[in-house]
Parts: structure tokens; sequence; C-alpha cells
């Protein structure tokens, strides 16, 4: 057997790697399968050598076949960034922040991105697609550019506007959808089977731009000393992020390299929480979300048409002892603003979702004070600075002493 | 004697490491001095390790005395990105650009600010102060943060908002200054010497912030495999960065690591552009610039009672047998798309004027086809989208099929 396919996550269906979106048979998720053992030593290598700057680091476990066809920016090698001000008004030790603003598109979308466009160059596409609630096309637009490919974008009408622009000045076709993201989805999937587009589509429908996912978990492996943290909080809109995370802690575990792994905690916007609502139902069933109303517009996904997403980090969360939560817009504020005034970390809220869910869990107890706990901050504040930033009201003075002193309150 | 004092640059009076911004003696521009020999062998073997995620892999070669003042998060180790359509399209098969805004806060600024916000730390400070045009003011409020320090920020009136924002959540106290950049400067030094607050403002005023520049050198020198690029094209403002990546390589050369020095471009806007206005008229003084007129806001600095900052940049032009070039609005504007467009780099205007510079001085045959040529992108898109994606066009559709096909052209 080669060394990668694949493979329906629902019927165990089997193909190589073509370009599938979902299965031909029964139409469920699709991923990519590994044959670990039969590249154990290079795979073992791989992951043990120092950090790099890049996803390619771990060239070996992403499906791009001719290392010519990769595209890159030097996505990954966020650093992880221990708590401080934080750790000490929580009482948790073991905090840390895993920084994806540090992408080139200043979201961590660009580490799927980057394997979908490889992928695109590797099927030999020209024209590439994507539905996105603004960070995804921005990195699609910005991975397109580099590799020479047309990018069409669809998003909902209510994308962040810096979103907007920087796909638009890396040279995205940007159409708005009316509705929600999952309108924007449906068109997007529309547009690439009735124009043979490659969908880069960053929920569960590419198989392959999901790999890059992966590559967060043996960054963490690293960057905690081989450890395996108790808790990882991730920002969960279609939920690709947590189900990719798990992979790779569940490929090193099945290479011996660890002996746990993490439990994953999927943190929802209470105005968008098709998988907490589930959940907390205890229905392994995903219904889809009705109108989203969050300022965390980067994960307002209702699922709706491909609520099998949601069904599948369901499973993650139950089959990791995790647990999914729901945060209201206030607390997110709450977090962008804890996260920037203690810690320099400058976060949009759909990335500081993250830090709230661990508040909220860890003043419910789910989350006890010894655990290490990583929270993963998924875009730049630069990439919605609106909610946090309005109406500031801020002096302005001549260049005067007088003036200046009667504005400095000491 | 100790390994690191501060020099005059003009009279050459030395100084301890003490909190000091301009020669007590003449008012000259202070510079951190190394006596590199004392301490030859650690800071080669710093040099020539592997590049980490940091600039404090260099900390030998920085001011700051105990490593438990070092406040970090991750800034450095930028991607030095090899041009790929643009190096087809200029003909220049060596033309790199060094990624600054992977920086923490997406700016170069974050070197020279981990540097002063660690010393201000050293010195006991709790209240930091800067002038910026934004950048570093975004940048220190970030530091200031994670070091638990308060901060004054003051800018000029027409700072992009997204940078205000930015220093606004961080936790910075922001006042407008009427006037052009040099006036908030004038209030910066003021409130610092009113109110005893440690002055962090980027242009030459404080010796250890310059330091944190030099690590720029360092990684090119890893990063082009311990060779020194013919040309490197810098933004210009008051022009820190140009002294502080052409100290480094001076280091390189006196440790005996390389055996030339780059040639050194300071690029200007026209609507800003003293530095260029004195090289091109043949003199070694620069007068003050009038009202700068320029959409890139991060460079324009009028110089006005620091015109020693100018001077000192134009000796190190004509020390390196470089050049100065000034570039208008539309080929800043131009250079923003080109880099976006054709290599995935979203830069703001300020930072892309490194790349219009290389554009006209190829053109003009001052740079040459077969030298190597590393332009500085200084700053993020998402820093200041304005000028870059005003109006925009885009079209609303339903979620139909018709309506998709009536906007797409293949």
């Amino acid at each position: 057997m080669s060394k990668m396919h694949l493979q329906c996550i629902r019927c165990k269906k089997i193909y190589e790697l073509k370009e599938l979106y979902l299965c031909d048979e029964c139409g469920g998720i699709l991923e990519v399968q590994h044959n670990y053992l039969g590249k154990k030593d290079r795979v073992i290598h791989e992951l043990l050598r120092l950090p790099s700057f890049n996803i390619w680091k771990y060239k070996n476990l992403l499906p791009v076949e001719d290392p010519g066809h990769m595209v890159t920016l030097f996505e990954g090698g966020t650093p992880l960034i221990k708590g401080n001000h934080l750790s000490k008004k929580t009482g948790f030790g073991k905090l840390y922040f895993k920084d994806e603003s540090r992408n080139p598109s200043g979201a961590f979308k660009d580490r799927p991105m980057a394997v979908g466009v490889s992928k695109a160059k590797e099927f030999g596409r020209e024209i590439v697609v994507t539905a996105s609630s603004g960070n995804a096309a921005a990195s699609l637009a910005t991975y397109a550019a580099k590799a020479g490919l047309k990018s069409y974008i669809f998003i909902p009408e209510s994308t962040p506007p810096g979103k907007v622009s920087q796909a638009f000045v890396n040279g995205g076709i940007i159409i708005k959808v009316k509705g929600s993201y999952s309108n924007a989805y449906a068109v997007a999937k529309m547009a690439a089977r009735e124009f043979h587009w490659m969908n880069i589509t960053t929920t569960f429908l590419n198989p392959y731009a999901v790999e890059g996912d992966k590559t967060i978990a043996y960054e963490l492996y690293h960057q905690l000393d081989r450890k395996v943290p108790d808790w990882i909080l991730v920002p969960t809109g279609a939920g690709p992020l947590v189900f990719g995370i798990y992979k790779g802690f569940t490929e090193l575990n099945f290479l011996g390299l660890t002996d746990k792994k993490p439990r994953m905690a999927a943190v929802q916007a209470e105005g968008c929480a098709p998988i907490v609502q589930a959940f907390e139902s205890g229905s392994r069933k995903v219904d889809a979300w009705g109108t989203p109303g969050t300022i965390a517009s980067a994960i307002a996904d209702p699922l709706k048409g491909y609520e099998q997403d949601g069904e599948l980090v369901l499973e993650i969360v139950h089959d990791s002892r995790g647990t999914a939560v729901a945060v209201s817009d206030d607390e997110i504020l709450g977090a962008v603003f804890d996260l920037a005034k203690n810690e320099g970390i400058y976060s949009e809220p759909g990335a500081a979702v993250s830090y709230a869910g661990f508040k909220k869990l860890s003043e419910n107890n789910v989350i006890k004070e010894k655990q290490s706990v990583v929270c993963v901050i998924t875009g730049h504040g630069l990439k919605d600075p609106g909610s946090a930033a309005e109406n500031l009201n801020i002096p302005v003075i001549g260049p005067d002493l007088e003036e200046l002193k009667s504005h400095i309150k000491l």
C-alpha cells in the first residue's frame, strides 16, 4: 500500500490521494490516512528534530507528494507563550497560549491553506475557491498569490472589513453571499462543481487542508519538552482545528512518542453554538444553528447542510474526555482585553474565545489548577479590531507642557 | 573595562549603561559600544548556532545585563522570503524580502521595544513613554503589558486607526498631539523629563532600543547561508533601522565572520524625504522637512529638532557606498499590490517603500541584476489597510447558481 490514502470516516471506503471532497459512496467526511509504520524511522526523526520556522519540517506527515509543489510563506512555527500575569491572577502555573496570530496572514488558517494550495498545484489546478468568514479568505488569496493561482472567495455580507481588504489586496476575487456562513459554503461548493475549481473550504470539506492543522500538535510537543498538555482549548466553528490537533497527538501516541492524549475543549460563542447545544443535551446528533449573533465572527458557523462536521468534533470531545462550552460576547470581549493588557497578546474576538472558555471551565472546576492548559489563539487583533476598540475617546493636545500636564493624572 | 558602555557618537564621551538619551556633554546621539574581543568566543558561538525563534538568541550582543529582565513575546526570527514571481518579472534572481510583519505586534518595532522595555525593567522604571507614528505605539503598549509597566503614548492626530486601537486594547494611555510626528517627539521628551518616565522613543533617542534592530543583520547572515547581501533597502523615517542593520553587519565583519558589508539604501516617501533631499544635494547636513504629505505614515518623520538623526543615516549611506532615494505615493501603492499579488506578502504602505525603492533603483541601474538584494518589509498590511483598499466594489449575491453564474466571467 502507498504511504497515504483518503478514507471515508463513516463507511471506511478507501481512495487514492485524488481530488475528492466527501465520500462518493455515502457523502461522509474524508480523512487522509497515513501508513505510519511504513515510514516510522523517517517520521520519528522528523518529529524529534528541532523546530524550524514552518510546517514543512513535518513534510513526511503531510499529504503533498512532490516537494516541488510545496507553497510556503513560512507558516507555522508559532510561539507558545507562557502565561505571566494571567497565570498569577488565575493561579494556573501551567497556562500557555499558542499564538497563531503569528502566521503570515495573521491567523491559523495559513496552515491548512498552505497544504490545500500546495495540493491544488499538485493536482494541476489553476483556480481555487473557498467559503470563509474572513480568515480563510485572506489566507487563500495570500497563498494563491504566492502559487500564481486565481482565487474565488465567497464570504458572508457581515465579514469584518479588514479581512475583506486583505483578501482583495492579495488579488482574491471576492463575492459576498447573503445570509450566514453556511450560504457562502453552499455557493462555494456549487461553484467548485459547476466550474471545476479546487474547493479549499476549510471546514472538513477539503481533506488535505485539515492536515495542516495537525502541525500545531507536533509543535506543542516540542515546545512543552515532549510533554502532552492536559487540556487544549480551541475556538470552534465547524471544528477542523479540534480534529487536526487531536489527530496530531493521536499520531504521536501511535508512534510511541507520548503516553497520553490531551483533553479537547471545543469553545463556541453563545450566539452560534450548535456543537455545545448537542453536547449539553447529551445528544451525538448536531442540529444546524439558526441565525448567528455574536462578535466572534470567525467562528460563527451554523453548520447548515454539513451537520456531520459538528458530530465529528463531538466525537473527539467525548473520545478525549474533553468538553464543549459556550461563552457570551461580554466574556469574549473581556478575554480580548485580559490577553492584551496582561500578556501583550492582541487577538480578535473569535480567537480570544479559547481563553474565555478557560476562565469559565476553571471557575466551574472542570479544569483544575495543577493541570497544564493550552489556549489556542487563532487570529490577530488587527484582523477584527472593531468590537474591542469602538468610540475611543482620545485627548488631543498641542506640543505644550501645560496642556500635557492637564492630561496626566499621576 | 566592562563588556558594554554608552558612547557619544559625536564627542566620544563614554558612560556606563545608565538611563541617558543624548550626550550630557554635547547633545549627540548615544550608542551602545561592545567590547566584542573580551567575549569573542561566546559571541561567535551565539552567532553561529541555528536560528531560534527570537532576538534573545543573541543576548550576549544585546545590552540587557540580567537575563531576568528580558521581556519577550518571541519577537524576531522572521522569515526571509525569496522572490518568486517578482524575481521573474524583474530579472533579479537574488531578490529577498525580510518579512518583519511577522513580529508580535505586526511590525519590526517589536525588536527595539523588546530591548527598550527590558532595559526599563532593568532600570526599575514603572512608567514608559514613546512618541510614535503608530507602530512603536502599538509595540510599546504590547511590551509594557507583558512587563507589567504603564505606558504613555504620544501620536500624531493622523495616526491610522488600526494602530491606535491596537495600542489602546493593549492598555496604552494614548494622547494625540497636533501637527506632525516631530511634535509628538517633542511632547514625549518633555513628558519623560517632567515626570521621570523612561523614554523609549525609537528614533536614535533611546540608545538601547536601537540595539534590537541589529538582530536583523544576524538573522540575514544565517538565512543567506553566511553570505552578506549586496544591497539592503530600508524604509526610512529617522532611520535607526538603517543604523541598526548596518551595525549588525559591521560587528559580523569585525568578528571575522564576513569579509564585506552590505550597501544600505535608505528609502523615503517623496512627501517626507529630508534625508534624500540632503543626499541629492550632496550635503552632509540634513534640514527638517516641512509638512509631511504621504500615505506612508509609518515613515513620515520631518526630523524637526533632531536633524542629527538624519545626518547619522546619511553617514551610513555614504560609508556603505549606498544610496538614498524617494518614491511617490503612486509608486508605494503599486509596490503594496505588487508584493501582495505576486508574493503573498501583505504590507502597509510605509513598509512597501523598500520594494518601491528597489524598483526605481534597479530601473535606474543603480542596483544590478546579478546583485543580491534584501527589501525589509517593516509592517503588516493589516496595520494600515486604508489607502490600498478604499471603496471596494464587491458584488453581493444570494445562494443561487444562476446569480453566481452571472458574476463569473471565465
